[in-house]
């Protein structure tokens, strides 16, 4: 397996990509079956939460970084999988996960951004973005839950946020998780198949999936105009769920081993704590 | 191995116990060593991630419930440890974990429990606390952070408060994480020997470590005081780290059986969607 350069793989380049195009049930970059992806992925666990240790390490230290994990979909695509197997494999003390609803009245009071600043993880953490400020031009767009003109601005309101995320320190990664609509009808059926998955199924998914391409759509003007070089986007190919666990991981790996994270230097004097402690008679 | 009544041994009995006779060093109900209990720990865990998901599956419905782990011990006791190696065992989404620091300027301006009524999760959702409400009648007492009369009118809120959070349909588990003054000392050396452990090590630990035996009066008088009938304590000796991180995943199975949580009921009309699924002619 060489993973190494998967996020050269996915990323979207400069520009655009036509996402119809892309995709949704190959593996690239990894050769083996669904046993040896898993097994890949067990065997990722480990590295990750060193990593992720020492990003949180540094948290409240000048030298601090954060990384902002976006995942975004179709339903049933597989946010929460990525959740629970990938995201999982971490501290969770260091994890700030926020899965974003629909607005509620006072969010919709604001600007649309308001509510995803809030959400913003502090230096320091893992913040996970289990749908996002992207749900604004996605499902915003097609069910026309805003004006075109308010629409149109929030491209670039988009890419200034994260802008200055980036700025600040935090890495901004974007994962579309793109599945085919045969593959959607399918687990919207193992929905409806097991009651112990019943509390998974939304009626509202349905009538969504109606609206397929007007989605395919609205997420190919996403890439069009939010792929920007200090955040770009990636398309994972999420029709096999272990695939997409994996090369989410990956390219989590591949994210802190960029930010280059040395155990931070103590912030005490070492000798004259040890000889504190040396001293020390209690027990 | 015989965990199935471990709440039942290391609850605190009505009244309270004289916690400097309870052992740190014992591994009640467990006869394996250190490899064993890692085992037992790993082997826990696809149970663990049902259980918590049953418990999140049912929020947003009438028939959801809630548990708040409340994790005090003394520094280096290995609330950490907990959230790392039990709590990262469910799903990240269904977790709500705070870290209570001192407390802010902001914080300081209000009754001490403003800030922990904004942590209480959410019903379906697993929350803990590393430190607690506890911490402003430990060090609070310790420290004289505010005035007697003022910490010995905290006990009662303290109850009143757990025993709304009861009453609304979260359980609350407590659990004390038992060290002895010399492991705490090993604990405090190895972070001053390895590198990548300076970034836990804070020279006021060594400060409080110093009033160690005020810090244990304060524990009982927690014991004394709050071990009400519907927020227990559990006394977790925690010298051994894995049997700590083993005992609480065994508190926190016991607490999500009792709460018999099956999956909840379709919320929708199966054959209806079934239907339109099959009626689909997307894909």
């Amino acid at each position: 397996m060489a993973l190494k350069h998967l996020s050269d793989r996915l990323r979207v380049p400069a520009g655009s990509v036509d996402l119809g195009r892309l995709a949704t049930d190959s593996t690239p970059h990894f050769d083996g079956n669904k046993a040896d992806g898993e097994k890949a992925l067990a065997d990722l666990g480990p590295e990750l939460l060193d990593l992720q240790t020492r990003l949180f390490a540094h948290r409240g230290r000048d030298t601090a970084r954060g990384v902002l994990l976006v995942l975004q979909g179709m339903d049933t695509s597989g946010k929460g999988g990525v959740l629970k197997h990938t995201v999982g494999l971490v501290d969770p003390v260091g994890v700030r996960i926020t899965s974003f609803k629909a607005p509620t009245e006072e969010e919709r009071g604001h600007d649309f951004l308001w509510r995803i600043e809030r959400a913003v993880p502090e230096l320091g953490y893992l913040g996970v973005f289990d749908r996002s400020h992207y749900e604004d031009v996605l499902i915003g767009r097609v069910r026309e839950l805003a004006s075109p003109e308010e629409i149109d601005r929030r491209y670039a309101a988009i890419n200034d946020f994260e802008k200055r995320l980036t700025d600040h320190g935090i890495v901004v990664l974007k994962c579309l998780l793109h599945i085919s609509a045969a593959e959607q009808r399918n687990r919207l059926q193992a929905r409806l198949d097991r009651p112990d998955k019943y509390w998974k199924y939304n009626p509202g998914d349905l009538d969504e999936r109606q609206l397929w391409d007007e989605y395919a759509a609205a997420y190919q003007l996403v890439l069009e105009r939010t792929n920007t070089s200090y955040a770009p986007w990636h398309v994972v190919p999420s029709d096999r769920k272990w695939y997409r666990n994996l090369a989410i991981g990956h390219l989590l790996r591949e994210t802190l081993l960029e930010l280059d994270l040395d155990w931070p230097e103590a912030d005490f004097d070492v000798e004259a704590e040890r000889k504190r402690l040396a001293e020390d008679t209690i027990a």
